[in-house]
Parts: C-alpha cells; structure tokens; sequence
C-alpha cells in the first residue's frame, strides 16, 4: 500500500477512509482531521486557555499534542486516582511526555484532594471503582479548570469511546443521555458564575487504532496498560460488539456517530436535564434543586459517605 | 431447575425472566405471551380472516400454531421462491403441519405467478437475492390476502428479527425506517379500496430461541436449515454483535425493543414516508407518485427488467 499523498511506502491503512498514509502525512491526516473538528463543532479559539485532562494514555496524550502542535495555548492536568502502580506508571508517562515538550502540566490526586483512593472509595461506598473514579474524575477536571482560570477543558474520548457510549445509551434509550451525547457541552452559568465549563471531544474524528498510530508515529510514550479495574466493564463489552460491525463493514462506527449527530440527536434535544441547577451548600458546586432539601451535590454526598465509614472503620 | 408455576422439572429455562417451565407451562406461557402482545397492540380479534405468511420455519408455523391454539380463524400462505431443495423441504414442513392440524393452506410459486425463482431473479437483475426475494415476499403476501379477503397479514418476526432491524436502522439512522418499525402497520386505503392489508408481528415479545423451544415442544416438524442464499447478510452479524450482549445481560434485546417503541419511536413518527401514494399503472398496487411519470411500482419494474433479461438470453 502507498501512502495516498505522496505515494511513498504506507505505514498506517485507515480502512474506512480507504487510505493509507506514509509516517509524515499520517499526522498531518490527524492533525487536519482535528482541526476540522474543532472548527465544525466551534470548540475553540487560539484566545481561549485550554486545560487537557491527561490520564498518561494514548488518546489524551495524542489529543495534548494535536493541540500543541496546531500552536493552542494547552496546559496538562494529571488527576492521581491511586490505582496502585498503575497510577504511578500513567502519571510518569504524563510528566515524561510535560517535560519532553515542555508544557505545563498541573498534577493533584484524589488522596491528597480528598482523603481516598478510588479502590478505597470503591470498598468504602460499595459501588463499582468505575462510578465513583467517574463522578471524581467529572468534579475535579472542572473544579480543576475553574479555579486555575481555563475556558475550556478537553477530553481525550475518541471515535470509538463515543459510539460505545452511543450504542449503551440507545440499547436502553437513555434519552436523557441521548440529549447530552455531543462533542461539546456548553460552560453553564449560575447568577455571574461559570460552574460548569465548557467541555469538548476534539477526537470525536479519531478512532482508537488511529489514536494509538498516531502517539506510536510521534514517538509518544503513553501508558499502554488498561486501568486494572476495568474488567468486565459494559463499555468495553459495547466496543467488542460493535468492532465486530466495523470489520465486516469499515465505517460503521463513524456512520452510526455522526449519523446520530445529524439525523436523531435534534428529536432528543428537549429530553435534557432542564432542572433547576443550583450551588451545593457543601461545596459550592452545580447540583439540581430538590424542593424542601438543602442542595447537596452528588460528589459531597459520596465523599461525606466514604470518609463517615473509613472513621466507624479505624 | 423447577417450573415456576408447578415447581416440577422445568425443560426451558428463560434467563431474561429469571424463570424456568414445564412442557404444559412453557406452552401456557407462550400463549400467553402472544395474546398479551395482541390485547396490547391492538392486533385483530376473533372476527377478522387472518392470513399467517408460512415459510416452514419455526417461527411461522409457532404464530400459526398459537392462532389456531387461540381459536383465531387462521389460514396459512406458503410462497414457493424457488430455492432448490431448501423450497421443497420448506413446503414440505407447511403442508404436512397444515394436514396435521387440518388447517388451510394456499400454497402460491413464483414461478408460476411471475415466471422466475428467486435465484433466477437475482442473477437476471443481478442485485443480491434478499433484495429481490424481500421485494417479491412482501408483494405477494399483500396481493394473496388482498385477492383472497382476509383483513389482517400475519408475519412470524421474532424479538430477535425486529432487533436485528432495530439495530441496523440505528447504526444508519434510518429515520424513516424507524418512524415504520413497528408491531403493527396499518392498512392503507386508496380511494375506496384498502391496497395495503394490515399487518402484524405476534411475535415480538417471543425471543429465537423461545419460539424453537416452543415447536419443538409441540411437536412441529419445522424446516431448521436456514436459506443457503443469506451467507454474509448484514442482519445476521447484527444477531450475532446484540447476542454477546444478551448472553452478558439476558434482557438487553427485550429492553432495546421495547425501550424503542416506548421511549424513541414517537420522535421518528413524524418522518414516516407521507408521500403521495397513488396506483401502479400496470398491475394497479401502491405506489409512490413521481411527478410526470407514469406510476409504476418497483415490483412491476424488477419484474418487467427480469423477464426482458431472460428474453434476451434465450
């Protein structure tokens, strides 16, 4: 196979764009897929201060240098969930690939931050790790964001990620979820407050084996473990089934997103959340207003849940 | 195991209601299953003719069965496509379970209505067998209960059958395909003459496997080889991907499916084909209007295409 630019050897063969692409035109594919993306969804501007949620992994770590080579002002934010080794290696390879750019990278951990780790969260509240690491991971990226000053905070979620979440959501008609399934969500504003700032997907275009090419062919060295708690998992179950579509027919996965996007994610717009939000008496945070309740947010009702057992347990 | 009504042996275990039966209970049960799914869709009553579309597989001749058991005035149609030994043993099953039961059956060919077989259609048009065969199906289903009076067309779709649509429909966002997919599809009536039958899928709350362990418990000599044509067709690898996720957590198709028609399915019902349907100029079936053109529908034009071609070889 040649590359379809220069017609040199091909390294990389995109299936579903019938494509391949020598090293140095396989990053440019990536680095023009992303910025369209940014463009077509209107997800930022060179004036805007963005803040990368970074895992060590090969999507956020691709996404982070996407950006930084596209010359946006992106600045690294490693969230330490205390998963064993696991963590220590994701957060080496965070800081390796900070230095080796020289970027600003913010590191916090949940242990520090809160008092627990997400095994610790997991045993002390009952619930599998995945919840509670998500509802820490949604709280602190934006907490993280708003307090250092960012306008934006960016995901590494790719193609594949997004479809699998897609096809749970439409294999129990989530509507709800359905409504919310977009590549940016808008910041939301309490009174003159932001409270939550505005998120965005640029890799919504990028499918995982194209995500792990393009941090391979940059010469990125990202954490190619799996989070060892994640067995099991629904999500992944999902990918399974649909990789099994994507390979008998290539395109499947972008044609069900962006189909989704185009054709069905307008009837569900009024299904979301239109409740009233308000600030958490804990901590100040969005939370939704239930009459005759002092508004507490989900993440403080968690916490005060898993610090109250891990003091009955000392 | 224990039947979950008389506690003794159960002989079909159902995962997805966490219940097992006996021979007597799994039959109750289906009964009952198709009976709630005719109440609740509003399907037909004991006063209507229904024609039941018989193939010889399971699920045609278990709706049958359960019509009959049921007391409903059904008669069977069996459409003889012309599939080498695959169509004499099919007509076989659905003479043999008509005499049986003492039921009637109206057994209709291709070749002798239309003057080819399914294989010779696809290689004459050369487009895929399903397509021409579907095509075909459906038109002589509606014409055999039009021409005979019957009031109402029953199909033997399973759960399975009306996922695997679902979810194809979904992976595309088939707006207007979902907007139609339904239990039930109306009769359409042009002027004074009804050109679309009714029709209806009893069988939409009965999983694959059920309605085999069904005719297999009553005895019913189905046909179990699948069409040799279908190797490679897309419904079968949408089976294949939404089983994984059934045998993982036994209930998904039924929550899919139902989940549809509750929650998603009044967003799509608006971009339902509301074209202007008016009568073929040849054969005088539906139809949809083109401006300037004489209507002709796509069964007259593959039919016309088909018997030119063979013409022309000869």
């Amino acid at each position: 196979m040649k590359c379809k630019v220069c017609r040199e050897h091909a390294v990389v063969d995109v299936r579903r764009h019938n494509a391949g692409f020598c090293r140095d035109h396989f990053v440019k594919h990536i680095h023009d897929q992303v910025a369209r993306t940014i463009k077509d969804f209107k997800m930022f501007s060179p004036d805007d201060r963005i803040l990368v949620a970074v895992s060590g992994g090969k999507d956020s770590l691709a996404v982070w240098d996407v950006l930084l080579d596209l010359g946006y002002d992106a600045t690294g934010f490693y969230l330490g969930l205390g998963i064993g080794g696991y963590s220590d290696r994701s957060k080496d390879a965070a800081v390796a690939y900070a230095e080796a750019k020289d970027a600003k990278l913010i590191v916090r951990t949940l242990a520090e931050e809160h008092g627990y780790t997400v095994p610790e969260l997991a045993k002390l509240t009952g619930r599998v790790p995945c919840s509670g690491c998500g509802l820490n991971k949604r709280y602190e990226f934006n907490r993280a964001a708003l307090e250092e000053g960012f306008d934006i905070l960016v995901t590494g979620h790719n193609l594949d990620d997004e479809v699998a979440t897609l096809f749970g959501n439409v294999l129990h008609w989530n509507t709800d979820m359905l409504a919310r399934q977009a590549p940016v969500l808008e910041e939301r504003v309490i009174g003159r407050d932001t409270v939550f700032v505005k998120k965005v997907k640029p890799l919504v275009r990028i499918a995982e084996r194209e995500s792990a090419a393009y941090a391979l062919l940059k010469g990125i060295d990202y954490i190619v473990e799996e989070c060892p708690m994640v067995e099991g998992n629904t999500q992944h179950r999902y990918k399974e089934a649909i990789t099994l579509l994507e390979e008998a027919s290539p395109g499947t996965k972008q044609q069900m997103y962006f189909g989704f996007l185009k054709k069905a994610a307008p009837k569900f717009a009024g299904e979301a959340d239109d409740a009233e939000v308000v600030a958490c008496s804990e901590c100040g945070a969005p939370t939704i207003a239930h009459e005759g309740r002092e508004p507490r947010c989900s993440f403080c009702k968690t916490k005060a849940l898993a610090l109250k057992r891990k003091d009955e347990r000392r």
